[in-house]
């Protein structure tokens, strides 16, 4: 689907159209140029040689020193995507299943049909404010589950999981003996806070990404910290595939973590500036949302759309979303995008709530 | 093995012995200086944001050019390693197998065991020179034979395949409904011309990587010529697993492929040297070796040793080599890698000749 918006975005620029882009979850903030000057201080000093399949030493010490954890279950990789491939590759077999609480990011479910791993999805519902059902939850477990996909900040609903239910999917997991994988991205520039899953049990698996803390989504630069078994099978596969993270990304990685409080506190006020501005326009139609808890997404419901035609129709009068299927069984949704400055916000999402009335 | 041989370094090295490092193939010059500010260049201008999966059409038609082939042909991959892995990934089947001719690569025989793979090895020998006998190599295919692997030039014994040979693989491979994936990573800085896989049939698959060409290993750029069909495919694989090369190191590689003649020309120049040199040093020595025709591997043969034994011996004397074990069923060899500057190519062999008799 998203293949086609792109498409009907490329003819109508082709044709002078100017289109708003709400479609897609990639900052228009820029790099900061510290990050940048580490990365070429590091091409000049040679830093563009083979290195470590695991990550550098120095960058999973301050990532190790941030989480509490030991830098031998950090492993770096080239976004937080291909750590999930990779875990899911290497720990589950084609008959296993895994639960996705849904709305989810679509790249959950196209990894695990891509591996022949059964998805079992959880919906969740705008009406009790995309909140995860545990005893729902628990009911999806069977012997052949071995995953829990978490995405908390979720994409697309911008929701945090509030703290007594990620105890309580801990437990159920501990329990069942069922692994939780964590999809942090979002969580350092949460306006919610939200616990690690570290904080509850170092058992599970955190994943965690530069992208939306630092604007390097093109950087490819991400993270997992797990079991050292894991993350050895992990180093593994890394030298048959990716080989390794350039080290002048690495480094770049390094200033930006010494460079966080900073960033992520600015992207934060950002994007909830954004939110509110959205949430005023948007209360204006008859649009059902739920106030997003981090960046970078509002979701919003009409009961009388079908969004994939919806998009198409908002697409013609210049405004670029996402329609809900995109992120599971959610027709009637669809997911815009904050990641342009204030100003195209503010007409965009005027346009959009003159079109739905 | 490998593993071990670097603790056994890091172990001397902390003693204070001076480790002359023949045992990796990453070259000891630097990445060009244009080439970082092309990167540099990129960064400055934005271009640190999500971008194509298939890779930048600029690169793209670049490479198409040089090639002769069309632009929708070609796929960028993070590397040479991550288009082979994911072309096995997405065409063959466990039970199926592939042809290697050996000694190889290691990451051929890792990724397809990874796959559950079966790999074929044809054993080619050094009072041959080294050259793959094609009767035998016809005989190994079977009904469940998908993939040949050639790797032209040869890592670890740098030899190349001649014209008439690959003709006679191309003839039976086409005969038998087999495809050939031609890795010639050292091709543009060879001594020994040699013909692209592609100008011989274009059904065919070619991989090729920046990392020798241009010293750029550790920036992870590569790419591979191939059907459309398949294309498409690694291109929603590299969607769900590493989403893109960072547009800037494409960047880098488009400025790369503008200094191609005098670059490669300056590498090959320097390899050729230190070829002539360590032939010379070599041919001191009761070692059996075959002159390398591209850079950058020596993979000489003495009866009497045992290569895992004698990487150690020699390590203890300052100098780290590959056991012949790392490359197939070649206990009695092992590989010099010349990536050193002259006086260290001089003075590690002259130890090695000194140990070795």
């Amino acid at each position: 689907m998203l293949y086609e918006i792109n498409e009907k975005i490329i003819e109508l620029e082709r044709k002078g159209k100017k289109i708003i882009k709400f479609h897609i979850g990639d900052p228009d903030q820029d790099t900061d140029p510290r990050i940048i000057d580490a990365a070429l201080k590091a091409m000049k000093q040679g830093k563009t040689k083979y290195s470590s399949a695991m990550g550098e030493k120095d960058l999973r010490d301050a990532l190790a020193e941030i989480h509490g954890v030991n830098a031998d279950n950090i492993i770096i990789t080239p976004g937080s995507k291909w750590a999930i491939f990779s875990i899911i590759f290497l720990t589950l077999e084609k008959g296993d299943n895994a639960i996705v609480p849904s709305p989810h990011w679509i790249s959950y479910e196209l990894i695990l049909k891509k591996l022949g791993i059964r998805a079992k999805f959880l919906k969740t519902e705008i009406d009790s404010e995309w909140k995860i059902d545990v005893g729902k939850l628990e009911s999806l477990i069977d012997e052949k589950t071995k995953l829990i996909i978490l995405n908390n900040p979720n994409n697309p609903t911008s929701k945090v999981v509030n703290n007594n239910t990620l105890e309580e999917i801990v437990e159920i997991a501990n329990n069942r003996g069922v692994t939780i994988l964590s999809d942090e991205t979002y969580s350092e520039i949460s306006f919610l806070k939200t616990k690690c899953i570290l904080d509850f049990d170092k058992n599970h698996i955190l994943v965690n990404s530069f992208s939306k803390t630092f604007a390097m989504t093109g950087w490819r630069m991400g993270y997992a910290i797990l079991n050292e078994e894991l993350k050895n099978k992990m180093t593994k596969l890394n030298q048959i595939t990716i080989t390794n993270v350039p080290v002048f990304i690495q480094e770049a990685a390094i200033k930006a973590l010494e460079l966080k409080k900073e960033i992520s506190r600015k992207i934060k006020e950002d994007y909830q500036k954004r939110a509110e501005l959205a949430c005023k326009i948007l209360s204006k139609s008859k649009l059902k949302f739920s106030r997003p808890d981090a960046p970078f997404y509002v979701f919003p419901r009409c009961e009388e759309i079908d969004s994939e035609k919806f998009v198409f129709d908002l697409l013609e009068k210049g405004v670029a979303i996402t329609p809900g299927t995109s992120f599971g069984d959610y027709r009637d949704c669809f997911r815009i995008s904050l990641t342009r400055p204030d100003d195209e916000i503010k007409s965009g999402l005027e346009k959009l709530v003159e079109v739905i009335g």
